[in-house]
Formats: structure tokens, sequence, C-alpha cells
């Protein structure tokens, strides 16, 4: 095995956030003249992006998309980093490839020209910090295979990729292109179910990479019983448990369940201060869990500090910080 | 006079906030290399925007401009507000029409075209919550006496207008014109003198206007000092008193001093339950106070809802706030 120059790769939807609050009543009303499902994410095309950002109230701009999330904390928290995804040559294409840069992110994915605009999410915060996603993948959707770059894939230690990629065939063929170089050279592939609507526009497609290609499975308690559709969550992680060596489930408030062969590790949620918005909560846990997994911590240290970094992110708007994340990592127990 | 359709129409520089946090080392470094004073706005160009932008971590991006801030608020508290300004036919212009528009500024200045890109400012808020600006104003500076729409002004009570204006010759005549119809339809006319550095390099075009030209005039406690060069804001105080009939003196933490005639009416500023960004604090002042002014407020409800409003504002990022700002009005009183 050649050394490795990254310890995670993310790959991903590259999406700008445009944030802001609304009511609940604001949703159901969105909802239910549109389409619009509380807490999931809907994709959305042009014109109900333009619809529904002329509906919405003064807004923030922020860069987002879930593995680029997960890859900007990894940065931050000081390990070497890569991002494959998609943006356009424009203003917002602009923003979200500085925003990477600056955290130390490598990204030199080709911009897209002249078609598509850079994709954005319209993320309604409800009062309850619960956020609604609304995606219009735009330049996002035309990732595919060519623009996986083979010796940033073979440099990395683990190629970490968001289930919302199963969202357009181009991207599919990416995300399977990434985990043969991934294989070929012998380093590790993760994969994070994303959503639970998105695991039942799925269902076979995730089951299939769970079984035979994939290391490490990030998901929320929704997602992994929507895979196997069962009735308990307890019954999930049995399931999962068989099939995948390293799994790290989710359940928001009631903390993460590491899963490792016959290894069952609870990690505690820590609370937040104030909770602000949910936006990218799994997204931290899986930049933390990844860098310390990476950088050689036992499997309770890595979940421990994806708690840590999910309540920072929950603690304000939006998915990123520009905290120093640097000293999140200290005291924390290295694998013996 | 016929009958107004708006409170309060704003002109100034229409400018897309990029917010982060640094810190003092860095703003003193880059002070050094390039001048960057702490506190204040430097204006920069294309270049050093792109080399700022590089040098800069993680950002937000919110809409901004010292006018348009203020129209927000006003017109976040439920009055009519219109806005004057010049941005591109681009993302960050989409951005900045949203955002007035979303808060229901009428908002309705051709966008510039094949020129400059839309303006932003990039903004450093140091630990101390103190924020240091720095301008790129792109298309804002193409600003025109053109771009000044006749209706608009002759049905707005007040005029409010920013003194950043003054750093461009073409804004200067913008200027000149709003005042002109305003005052020709027998409106007010509002001026903020922005930055003690912008009254340094615009001293007698402010001395003029405050003299002759201007009903109400908003100032810090440095940019009124700076304007008449006195050693004390008392001094400062009683000049700016035989000159102009309505004045609001801001004096952050030590509250603010209203000045009409021989009146003098203190306003204890509010304590924030955490002081995070200083960004558009006067500008909100300015806001919530000509809310109060162009509804019927007695002058010290006018202070006291701009004390409310600049500590909203500082309790949180930037400039803008997507909440409900209708409640603050309530139990202020009105003018006998």
């Amino acid at each position: 095995m050649t050394s490795t120059k990254f310890d995670v790769l993310g790959v991903g939807n590259a999406i700008v956030d445009v944030l802001t609050h609304a009511s609940d009543e604001f949703i159901a009303e969105q909802n239910e003249k549109y389409g619009m499902m509380k807490g999931a994410m809907t994709l959305i095309d042009t014109e109900r992006a333009e619809q529904l950002y002329g509906d919405i109230g003064q807004a923030t701009e922020m860069s987002g998309g879930s593995a680029a999330n997960t890859i900007a904390i990894v940065a931050g928290l000081g390990a070497e980093a890569a991002f494959i995804g998609k943006v356009a040559e424009d203003q917002l294409g602009d923003v979200f490839a500085h925003d990477l840069k600056a955290t130390g992110v490598h990204f030199s994915t080709p911009r897209l020209k002249n078609n598509h605009p850079t994709g954005r999410c319209f993320i309604l915060v409800t009062p309850d910090a619960q956020r609604t996603m609304n995606t219009y993948l735009g330049a996002a959707a035309e990732f595919e295979a060519e623009d996986v770059q083979e010796n940033v894939v073979s440099a990395a230690k683990v190629s970490y990729m968001e289930g919302y990629l199963f969202d357009k065939e181009a991207a599919k063929d990416g995300y399977r292109r990434v985990s043969e170089i991934a294989r070929a050279n012998g380093r590790e592939v993760a994969l994070s179910l994303s959503d639970p609507f998105c695991v039942e526009r799925h269902r076979e497609d995730f089951q299939d990479l769970v079984d035979h290609h994939v290391d490490i499975v990030f998901a929320n308690e929704q997602e992994i019983m929507a895979l196997y559709q069962t009735e308990t969550f307890e019954e999930a992680q049995e399931i999962v448990r068989s099939k995948c060596k390293l799994v790290a489930l989710t359940r928001g408030p009631k903390g993460s369940v590491i899963i490792s062969g016959n290894q069952t590790i609870k990690i505690d949620a820590i609370e937040p201060s104030e909770l602000k918005d949910t936006t990218g909560a799994g997204d931290a846990y899986a930049g933390g869990f990844l860098y310390g997994y990476t950088n050689g911590y036992d499997l309770k240290a890595c979940g421990d500090l994806g708690s840590l970094l999910a309540t920072e992110i929950i603690s304000q708007m939006g998915p990123r910080t520009d905290k120093d994340l640097k000293n999140f990592v200290e005291g924390l127990k290295k694998a013996s």
C-alpha cells in the first residue's frame, strides 16, 4: 500500500445553504401546496426553487452539502482532507470553494461551465430547531465518474460518501468509481445513509452497498430502520452488525451507538447550552468520528468526538463554523 | 403636499456582507501589510478583495449595506419602506434583492449589467465583538443620479442616506438628486455620517449638508467629534444643536443622546444578554428611530426603539435578522 496523503476524502453534492427561520404553519402550508416534509430533504427544480425563495424571509447564505460539511469538520480538527463535488463557475461556486479551501480542504474538481448554476439548499428552521431542507441540485447533479480524481481517491485513508448521491444516475456512477478506486488501493469506504426518504428511494442499492462495498456506515435511527424495514432500532442494529464491520448510529439527544463485530459502544449525547438549529448535526458527528478513526483514537473517543462536534454545530445557525476546532481533540483517548 | 406611500426611503451602497471571525493578530498583520484599521471601514479594490478573501476563514454571507440594513429594520418593524441602490445582475445581486423584498421593502433600482459584480463587504469580527470592514463597492459604486426614481423619493416621508455615498462622485450626484426631490416635495432628509474616517474624507461636504440640506443627522460620538474637530463630545453636541433641527448621537454601551432645539434627551443602552458582533448596531438604531419618528412616536420612544433594535442586532452575527420584529413596537409611547 502506498502512503496516504489524506485522512478523509468526502464525495457529495456541493451545495450552498440558504438558511432562514420559518413557522410550523409555513411548512404545513408549503407541504399542502407543493409537498414539503418537515425534517426531511425534498429535491426541487429550478422553478420551484425560485418560487420558494420568493416565499421565504430574509436569509443567510453558508456553504453546505452533507459530505462537504463533514469534511470541513475533519479539516477543522486538523486532519488532511479532500472533497470531490461539482459547483458552477459562479459566485455561489466561489463561496463554496472558498469555504472548503479556507478550512484547509483540498478541492480541485473542475467547475461546471455555461450550464446549471451552483446548487443550493433552502433550509427552514422551525421554532423547535428542526430543519426542513429543499434542495435544488443545479451543478451538483452534474457530478459524474469523470470528475473522480484517481490520485485523490487512492491517496485517502477513507473515502466518505453521502447517500444523496444516489438521487442522480451519473452521480451513482461517480460513487461506484470512487468505491472501485478506493478498494483497489486497499483504502476504506464510508457511506452515510443521508435521509430516511433517500433510503426509501434507494433501499436495494443501499443494502447492496452495505453488504458488499462499504466498510463504515453512518446512519440515524430512522434511516437504519428504513433500510431494513424493522419495527425496532434493536432489530436494525442486529441486522447491520452482521453486514458491515463498523457502524455508527446516531439518535439525536439519545446519543449514538457504535457497532463493531461483537462490540456495542453507547455514546452519550452532550446537551447544548442552547439548541438553535439541528442542520448538519449528523454531518458534524461523522466529521468528528472520522477524524478520530483516521488518527488512531479508540472507537469510544471517535464517538465522543462526534458528539462534541454535533453539539457545537446545533448550538448555532447552519452546518459550518468558523471556530477553531483544534482544541476539541484534546484529552481524547488514542487506541492502544 | 401629496400623500406619502413610504415612511422611509433608504439610499446607499447595496452590499452583501461576507462575515467571519478573526483574531486581533490577523487584523494587525493585515494592517501592517495592506492597511486595515480595526473598527473602521476601508475601501478595497478587486485585486485586494480577492487577496483578502483568500486570507480569511470560513465565512457566512448576509445582505448588508448601511442604509439598506436600516431600511430592513424599518420594514421589519412594519412600516412602508423603499430602497435605492445598485446591485449587478448576478447571484449576490439576487441575494441582496431577495432579502430586501422578503422584509417588504420596495426595491426597483435597475440592476447593473455586464460590468462590475455586486459589491461585498468583508467583515472581520474580533473576540471583543468589534467589526472591521473592508468594502469592495463593485456595482454599488455605479449608483448615479439617473438611478434616483423621482416617484419613490417624492412619496417618502423621510429619505435616509448614508455618508458612505460620498466616497464616489457619481453617488454624490445621486445623493444631491434625492435631496433636491425630497425638499421640493416638502419631505425630510436624514443623513448618517457612517464612519469617522468617512467624515475625515468629506468633512466640508458633510458640514455643508448638516448646515443647509439635512433635517435629521445620525452619528456616533467619534463621527460627530470628527465632523467639528472638537476635543469633547459636549462641544460637538452644542455645535450640531445650532446647525440641525434633529440629531441622534449614539455612544455604544453609553446609550444615545437626542438633540432637538433646546431639548436634550438621554437614552439608555440596553445590555445584550450576549454581545456577539457589533456589525450594524448604528444601522439598527437608525432603523428603530426612523420607524418611531415616521409613525408618530415621541422622541424618547424613538430613541428607546433604536436602543432595542441595536441590542437585538449585536446579540447575533451580522447586521440583519429574520426575526419577527413587530412586537418590539408594543408599549412605546406615541407623541401627544
